[in-house]
């Protein structure tokens, strides 16, 4: 976790303005909360990957602005307490994490369209403040988006160092809702505990995240995470999250020969080395052909399709988890070829950046259409959510709401 | 993890004869298996608990016997590998925990009531064999079983310190199972990381498994947690399981005052002691009153109904964890009396016990009609299953198959 985004947990207390992480928004932030008062960065998104989460959206049930503003307060007072490990006020704890240590819980909040406009109508007087990034998503190919997993007003992504504890701070958030904002789905994501630094593998056997941004990297965190200098002034200090529920066919994976696995990632399974390469950090090896005159990394490659240099620069953060349901009734499309009981698992993936149409949209459109590994996965829920960031001092959305 | 266990863990090299969690069952396992090859537990009944489970079972398909047979060596030749961190012989890795170490891996494997006769059928020659402590559960006040998430012929619990190395030993098991056996049902479970010898609290906030047989004591677990010495000579060294997937409404829960929640529970919600004493390993306070003449643990509290002295010294062994199935769509017959998206959230209830009939049977049989927790619990699904002890270089079910 970066030194801001302590300050941002401990509170007012423990703030420090730190220039690493407001990076080239204060200016702007200046502009959009007044002199002095710098913007914080929300917490989980470039803090490094804790191996839980549980992200929950939510629909607004009220329609007075007024409750709306009064549940922001409410949920920024309790996820500030929540992170410090304190007791939420006008709550009796519930208590399952009484005693635990070491919890490490970040807890992020965002705005979905739906907040802005729904059904063409202006709920709460936000439709002129929804952002061009916030540009509703095009239906990609393949795109199977189940509608009871899908979208929402509001987000809470909540990451620990434990799944109790992640389900315990979305609890007393969506007790803090009642009556205001019901909850949609939820879906609660994990990581195997490779080590700190390490790039966890998913449930295909590959390491995932090897490309993503620097994040320690200022200049690099402004360029591709955080909102642009040119975006709304409320979402200073903001990050765009794209989340999308991708079920993985387990079975039809596990017969596929590791040697296509390999083809159709654009990587070694056990190193994470590109294609002919030997370590997981060398660069992909886009332009290498073999004696024949092939490409070593074939064209319709995960990698590759993925790639900044395939996509005019353009990146995300990747901050994904492992997603298990247990078991549900499919048809397979492919071998086995067979209707039954399947794991209903596959990628809670979750991403960050500074505009989706410059990013997500732009990147997931051609992968959407060539990409190989499309014979295994399949979008089934997901959401666009603003994760503006805050003044210190203020509630999330405060900007957003006296705007 | 107890010696014998370990032993069973590393396999025909590593192990030891331990009298300790062999107890008294040796000379009958003697009498079952021939003598000099003593019999070992399944690892994951004694073994401290990880805080990772995925519990899942199976319908078998095939109706040849060989076949049958066959799987079940398969199973444990891969369940041995799989805890000693091997590759499979037959599979293929399907490497979403290469390289991971600490993985402390328990598999553990029964056989429910319908392997023996299903339909009134004897499939596999066996029902002669099915042991009178496997008589069919009674259907309990309350009960709402869904069939979709009870039973099996098979089931299969993997315990670990990762999410995803239960998940990985499950699909592996699946997958050698395929055609031969189709899973029905999986519940995953996690447990918060209080610290080892800690008593872990569960969704409901208070500590769960405080009054527990003596797992160290060989003497006790051959009393309460071993197959009796009189039952049949291929279930010695085993464990009878009654898992139950038990749903808590949390948000009713949530709003009952922590005064009542401990009345219910017949404990105290922080310590864990006995109402009106300090520590959580006091004994219960069942005959105490207070001023009024009153008791005060009251008389359909969960604790007291739950307590040996209540149940003719009746004892399960809980190895219980915490479960989170996102939200789901319910119909709340408790305030706040609405109807919509709510946390399926509860408990996955694991209970290991010499002869379900003395056990869990008749402990539950008075909770079930009098708990004052069952307002804010209902049991969904479950089952019972048979884990039998095993012969050193054998196969998991050897003794029956062949009895």
């Amino acid at each position: 976790m970066t030194d801001t985004e302590k300050g941002f947990r401990l509170g007012r207390r423990g703030f420090i303005a730190s220039s690493v992480a407001l990076g080239s928004v204060a200016p702007l932030a200046e502009q959009a909360f007044g002199a002095q008062t710098p913007v914080i960065h929300q917490p989980g998104i470039l803090t490094p990957q804790q191996p839980f989460a549980y992200f929950i959206t939510f629909d607004v049930a009220t329609t007075k602005r007024e409750e709306l503003v009064s549940l922001l307060k409410k949920w920024t007072e309790a996820a500030d307490a929540l992170m410090a490990g304190k007791s939420v006020e006008g709550l009796v704890d519930s208590g399952e994490i009484a005693g635990l240590k070491d919890r490490d819980l970040t807890i992020t909040i965002g705005f979905g369209p739906t907040l802005f406009v729904k059904d063409g109508k202006d709920r709460f007087g936000l439709q002129a403040h929804r952002t061009p990034a916030m540009a509703d998503l095009p239906r990609f190919t393949g795109d199977q988006l189940v509608d009871a997993r899908s979208g929402g007003d509001l987000c809470v992504q909540c990451c620990a160092n434990d799944p109790q504890t992640t389900l315990h701070a979305s609890r007393a958030l969506t007790r803090l809702a009642y009556n205001i904002a019901n909850p949609r789905w939820a879906q609660a994501g994990f990581l195997p505990s490779f080590g700190k630094g390490k790039t966890p593998r998913n449930l295909m056997g590959f390491k995932d995240g090897t490309i993503n941004p620097d994040t320690k990297n200022p200049a690099s965190a402004d360029r591709y995470i955080w909102a642009a200098q040119s975006d709304l002034p409320w979402m200073q200090g903001g990050s765009y999250l794209v989340s999308r529920i991708i079920r993985i066919a387990l079975e039809h994976w596990d017969r596929t020969p590791v040697s296509f696995q390999e083809e159709t990632m654009g990587r070694e399974k056990l190193s994470g080395a590109p294609i002919g390469g030997r370590d997981e950090f060398e660069p992909l090896t886009l332009t290498q052909k073999d004696r024949d005159g092939n490409l070593v990394t074939v064209q319709n490659s995960h990698a590759r399709l993925a790639a900044p240099e395939e996509n005019g620069g353009a990146q995300i953060l990747r901050r994904a988890y492992s997603y298990d349901n247990g078991l549900s009734f499919t048809a397979e499309r492919w071998p086995p070829w067979r209707q039954g009981m399947e794991m209903d698992a596959g990628l809670l993936f979750m991403s960050w950046q500074q505009d989706p149409r410059n990013a997500f949209v732009k990147i997931f459109e051609n992968m959407s259409k060539f990409d190989m590994m499309n014979q295994y996965t399949t979008h089934i829920g997901g959401g666009l959510f603003a994760c503006p960031g805050r003044k210190e001092g203020g509630y999330i959305g405060q900007a957003l709401m006296e705007a």
